[in-house]
């Protein structure tokens, strides 16, 4: 079905395959419709999908295909659940993702978000009831692209201990924020207030290889390096007892603001299976315009002088390798291993 | 003018002073309009003192009023202007401080905050041209008092490096945040995204103390124990290049989004003087009764489960020092050391 060119040059080894980004999201809608997901829910997922194997963040990309697939056969995951908008205020409007995945409740929400905010300068999207696994990236620079800065987080699974504890009751808890800069990318962060994202522990345990100390305590709460051990035990925030309370933050405000559940919440919902985690989220979208009262042009310079500053002394603004990546895969493709496209591939039903 | 009590118990040193809370607060106002500030400002300032003082934080406490003297003598402060208001919008508030302090722009715009987020959720104050030296939480406290989530960040003076560099780009930049909890003290984080307070380093050089590595660097861009070479180089942030990309949204969300300056042209606009940073202030204002859509019951349930499962493993939520401080001065009155008292009475004019 697809056109699928083994490269041979020295760019490659003989084990990837090279696919076009539309061969990518073509490939991303197929497997997930051929296992029973709507097509609205699957185009939305495809989105995300390509945009991650696009930016080279290889967790996010059609490795993701694998456990959607898992969720829609095992879970409680509704692969056709129709997004439920509701306007809460004229600041604020909510869509109840009806336990389904959040892409689609995202790109139906967001413009409703987009549209208030450029009205009235501040506006926040909730999305309840969803199931998400997806970056936040995306999110925020679909935001930024429209000309406001925006912010977004949310929690998952309870596997982090607060600072000062060893037990967990956070989730890793993303945390992500674009500011749009005209004719260029965004300013983009999107970091887990763990000390690392839960994946890396899992990969080093796949590997054989010890976890540096910081990242995780065992069960007995004692610091480890065995990823194992860290996996049944708990992960540590980044930045001590500050990251701690910025989790906490994350928590409440993507949570019980939102009626929805923490992590630990989220942790007792999943009832032992390991599913992706179910809860809410909470975006914010900033319109400059308002805000500034006049003074944007002035903002704007000031922003930039900024980011010169810091580029200027050899630091680097976040997301520069993503963005790197961005401007390579849109000419050339991307390169995927051939085991991984022939383990999604073999996905597909009927 | 003051009843000032020397208490001899074991409780004290004969060189401490006893002071009701309303006698700090009395103390200041006089300090302060002795030097030609003005009533409102006074009393606006003096509140905020009183609650440092009371909850033991003593660079925030009447310490303070030597700093405000100063920039009150030689600053560029204004110390009778008139905080302007004007709506942006139905959820933003604006208030022109006119080159005044902070303190008076934030408690006349903070009650038309917390109408708008009552009424439509979500709301910001924008604080333009203020002098800022004050803590965070006394502010988002005062939300959470109206049954609010709140949010604030202000930048400061560029004295800090971002990650990867060496030379200094971002304020100090603090965040705060307060999450309302019925009955009980609210769930309150305000902390700097540098490593440390520069007060921090500037009381290490006077005690001719070394600094721990990671707190700053030296103008040559090297890790630096000694507090005088650090405070001439550059601080760090707290947590690495994640602490480093929130102290850049800082900086965007509470200057250039507010058209006001970052912390690097706050330190441009000083002039070389040295005196208190002036620029912009974001606080945002969350009702949980408009997010939670009817599940604000389910929302308080789940925080409050969250903050028992931090506690319950011995874990401490953050602010307790500050609450157990509280209650002990609300009760027994303050200790202030003889000296800092003497200074502070001889800035009394007239």
């Amino acid at each position: 079905m697809y056109i699928v060119s083994k490269i041979a040059d020295e760019e490659c080894n003989v084990d990837t395959v090279s696919l076009s980004l539309d061969e990518v999201y073509q490939l991303s809608v197929r497997v997930l419709t051929s296992n029973g997901m709507a097509d609205d829910h699957a185009r939305a997922i495809a989105r995300v999908i390509t945009a991650g194997q696009r930016d080279e963040c290889h967790s996010h990309g059609i490795y993701r295909l694998l456990v959607c697939v898992r969720s829609l056969r095992d879970g409680k995951l509704v692969g056709d659940a129709k997004p439920q908008i509701s306007e809460l205020s004229p600041a604020i409007v909510r869509v109840d993702a009806g336990f389904g995945y959040s892409q689609l409740a995202f790109e139906v929400g967001s413009k409703i978000l987009v549209e208030k905010a450029r009205k009235i300068g501040i506006a926040a999207l909730v999305i309840n009831n969803c199931f998400h696994f997806s970056a936040l990236w995306p999110e925020v620079e679909a935001i930024a692209e429209q000309g406001l800065a925006a912010l977004a987080m949310t929690p998952s699974h309870s596997w982090v201990a607060p600072a000062g504890g060893t037990k967990p009751v956070f989730g890793t808890n993303p945390i992500a924020f674009a500011w749009p800069r005209p004719g260029k990318f965004p300013f983009v962060f999107d970091f887990a207030t763990s000390a690392i994202a839960r994946g890396d522990i899992e990969l080093h345990r796949r590997a054989g290889k010890d976890i540096p100390l910081g990242w995780a305590v065992d069960e007995a709460g004692q610091p480890t390096t065995n990823p194992a051990a860290a996996l049944k035990g708990a992960m540590l925030t980044f930045g001590g007892h500050k990251g701690s309370a910025l989790s906490a933050m994350v928590e409440l405000l993507a949570g019980p603001l939102l009626g929805d559940l923490t992590s630990l919440e989220s942790q007792k919902f999943d009832e032992g299976v390991g599913a992706t985690p179910c809860h809410g989220e909470l975006v914010l979208a900033f319109n400059p315009e308002t805000f500034a009262a006049g003074k944007q042009a002035d903002g704007e310079r000031f922003a930039e002088a900024m980011f010169d500053a810091i580029v200027g002394q050899g630091a680097r603004l976040p997301s520069q390798r993503r963005f790197e990546a961005r401007v390579r895969s849109e000419t050339k493709g991307v390169q995927v291993s051939a085991q991984l496209y022939s383990d999604v591939q073999a996905l597909i039903r009927g």
